[in-house]
């Protein structure tokens, strides 16, 4: 199986801020968002893995300002590393008041997925052959995160959670 | 008034084709593609005007093959002329089966939206600068769109549509 | 096969735009109105053929004056002429302040419907049998109509178009 | 102030049931068709009263025969009889399976609205005249239909209610 | 076949209003609010009866404040009595603004649904044991109801429906 | 001000999983999840501040099995602990398929809100008093959740996350 890069499973999605995504305030509510970034990365996933993809988890997401009715969202989002069946996704939101030229990065994060056949086996998906200096930090930092995910959800115990006490500056 | 290039204005969009976009086939409804049509095509056009935008007209679309519950469609807009205080827009639609690698040209229609300010009157917009050779052959071939959506519209008479007398070989 | 006439086919179909229909001026979306279109079109297309139909065309559709939230939409579909397997819907489509007892035309447009059967093969419809003054103008300018699409589609050469020429006061 | 017939707030609704429209079972949901029900009445009701309308009641409904994905249903609703500033609206529900030329009645219901102005307070309405047999036995039972409604939310004691007796067969 | 509590059915659902879920004047539709007491009785029923279920007939509802954009609407559904394949389902609906604590009592209903096995067939659900005062009432007064819908249904005559005249303080 | 417990805020939320829902596989998008644990923990954040609440952020979430269409989702949200402006709430999502009699614990998750005026400024929330012993261990481990969110959006670095080292085995 071949390897493939960042850029072949980038996703590009736009979105205009209509009422029927907002809350009482007119808001972009942070739930539609995270619904418009579940679609994006699946189908980066999809593109990387050429297959069908589940989410299989969603890594911290912080919201800054809001974001307006009649604001321009784009979100894109690209493979960074695989791990045998599952791919961890980036993902960057912008947002976008045209009319007053102003745009701001309104989120980032990290969705990951696991590819299946028709029957819902998982199956094996390429490996990822990081290109610019960003994509190798992504790459090089998903085995950290991934310890993170697996951390927080009871699947390994703090001592085999080597890459994460880097993070801590401590020795292994 | 500085003149922007179709480029300024591209906008991507990608949607996955779910239950809710579908019709009892459980293919994509030709409703809902007109709706993400007019949504990339505002945007393409707020991003020439720096303005609010209103849908003036869209001309004929053509509908080949199903779109399948689970493609994916990615719409690619970009403005192709402005006319004093209306743009028309190019529009790429491409449909695509993941899993099986498949992708193809689905449509391309022309919509042409209005700039307003936020009192709702008429705005000029920048003039288009086209880089590319398609953007340029968009470009000059906008003349004839309009004229036939002005005589469909029976704001021109036939006579003065010179641009499009053209088009059945015949001298001015 | 017998024929049909217009008024068998006849579909009325009533809406009240509501916010979940509109853009953030709160007007009717132009892409939520071709939707309904299509819909009340499709319902049209299956009266008269009595089979499942899918969307071949959309002609050019101007928008006027913004419908409001609170407006009540009525589309209007009937059938103007059968070609072989496919068929001509024109769709009026009227807005109406109701309170301020104010109700206008909007828009007008045609679209083109191909029946199918189950396993997705084309078939025959009937014919169309114009009552009226104007489902027998319909009729007649029919075929200029279809011309002006496989024109633009690519599907004919200008040469062919001969009812387009008489458009254009010429001879043939 | 003048009367209104009931075909002046005659409203026709038409709806194709699509996959969002249903239950796990593909058919349509009791309560989307609730939905379209309360959107059909509200415009006859504003049609009559020329004003804003809220629904203040609605009666017994029931299901009979399951509708099925790409069924199309018409709403049918009008004005019966108004008592000072509320209307008693009727509605029809007819599904249709149309390849299969088969038709049913599905539903009847009886929805009560409210005439408004913008402030908000209570408008008086135009007495119903009705026209044809059908309307005028509508009209005549309202009031029996109106007493129900009030005895069922407490508003009247039972010895109060004297055309529901009538409905025992008892002298009042 | 063991008897349930109607504690066993009990379903509590709660919704935030917003935008999508209004009418023009930002209040909740009548319509938008029996698709949800159908969602939250269709629950409670599956949950006495362990099998699908479908929506035989609404009783009369009342509609009396306003619900606001904002408001959280608490719906409360548990089974009040069995008839061999149906069950009756009563519903109380709360609006609450809550940062003003302001909350009241929107509405209450009842909903009847039919138990079906997955072949369509009507299936016989546990009888219902009431266990607190009120749960004892609805059961009580349950018959009663049922002789309404069934009187207004057409399906029993006037002098049939005994429980009913106890209502209006006759003998039977 | 006066402290409040976790029950003051507890909400409740059923939902039935319908085609709308769904992805191709006609399983519940984890988007959808997203939005409804968004609303649902929304609504407990108010109840516990009695003001307008906006999301802040959302902790690592995991997809184990899918969820079908037909499911019962009953998603249940309280705060745990309030700091200042801001509140954690803790949110339970169980998943049931009724007629099989099969339910399963689906997700839990975190979400932070901050509490606002109408102005948009942040507003002191009430403290929380923690009743059971599962609510007490939500309310010290809060701290360390806390952490790791600053410390995953570069707020604090590594040496001020003291709570978190504990998680590692380390002297402070």
């Amino acid at each position: 199986m071949t390897t493939k890069t960042p850029k072949d499973s980038l996703v590009i999605m736009t979105e205009l801020v209509m009422p029927d995504h907002c809350n009482m305030l007119f808001n972009l509510m942070g739930g539609r968002m995270m619904h418009w970034m579940d679609v994006v990365a699946a189908i980066a996933a999809q593109r990387h893995a050429n297959s069908l993809v589940v989410t299989a988890s969603v890594d911290t997401i912080s919201f800054t300002e809001p974001i307006k009715l009649g604001n321009v969202v784009t979100l894109q989002a690209k493979v960074t590393r695989a791990f045998n069946t599952s791919m961890e996704i980036h993902i960057e939101v912008w947002a976008e008041d045209v009319p007053e030229k102003r745009k701001f990065l309104s989120n980032t994060a990290f969705f990951t997925f696991v590819a299946l056949d028709k029957q819902g086996n998982k199956v094996i998906v390429p490996e990822v052959e990081p290109e610019t200096d960003v994509e190798k930090e992504l790459y090089e930092t998903a085995l950290q995160r991934r310890q993170m995910r697996l951390l927080v959800a009871g699947k390994i115990k703090p001592d085999q959670a080597h890459s994460l006490k880097d993070l801590f500056g401590l020795k292994d």
